[in-house]
């Protein structure tokens, strides 16, 4: 199962850029594993939100050919870490296109993102910051790894 | 509103650690906050969950006499931001009794510590990792904290 993580723009927070690499680490161990930091916006007036989204929504769609899309997204369907690691065994198990995790940057994904998806999924009710959601859904991905494997992670 | 988070044992992830660090002092800025690390129970087999818990139960309730208590479990209400804000501005408004936010070891909390809360909340559906679990609760705080004070935090 090869997976990719697409996101615009690299993580600013040294913590959480660390956080993010020992997860993808931990995951490479395990699966194929490819982060992509997509173009992100700049310099546009935040209220200009629209046009945020379009132009990140450019960067993103250069790697969506091929693989199946799971964007994350606050309206997304919620699963518990079993029920997330029962799915990405399925996903495994069938014809092999690579996973694509898509997280939008600080106003989200665009529409034409969002439609694209196989799978919208979203990691809690509650929202996270973009950054911290980048980190859970490495930790989440990892620990699903884990139960697939049979292997102990701890709480 | 004073609020306090109660955990065992100190965090050992520096990444997580310097994010603790970050969200307290945003936190602080907003409101009184303490955090304290309680006992952890250390050099104890795994297999003895209920020993392990027991002892970090004893460190945890020597901090929860006279305050308002949060358990977190993963079998604990899930809200939104908003819904999470609202919450805590009901709690402001009220006897101003300060919040205790608890969080469990890797092996989470005894019962007879999820008997005292008077509100079990989950972050998500999913599994967090204990020390990452701080962290998403902690950002959530400061989330609500802005949203009450109509401030601007970015997603």
């Amino acid at each position: 199962m090869r997976l990719k993580f697409l996101w615009p723009g690299k993580t600013r927070s040294p913590e959480i850029k660390g956080l993010q690499e020992f997860y993808a680490s931990r995951i490479g161990a395990l699966a194929p594993v490819e982060i992509v930091e997509t173009r992100e916006a700049r310099g546009i007036d935040e209220r200009q939100a629209g046009r945020i989204k379009e132009l990140e929504a450019g960067g993103l769609e250069k790697h969506l050919e091929g693989v199946y899309i799971i964007c994350l997204t606050d309206e997304g369907a919620t699963m518990t870490s079993r029920e997330f690691s029962d799915f990405l065994r399925g996903r495994a198990d069938g014809a092999g296109k690579p996973l694509a995790f898509v997280v939008g940057g600080f106003l989200g994904l665009a529409d034409r993102i969002l439609e694209r998806a196989d799978l919208r999924l979203s990691l809690s009710r509650m929202t996270f910051s973009h950054e911290l959601s980048r980190v859970v859904l490495l930790e989440q991905v990892y620990r699903a790894l884990t139960i697939i494997r049979g292997r102990h992670y701890a709480k």
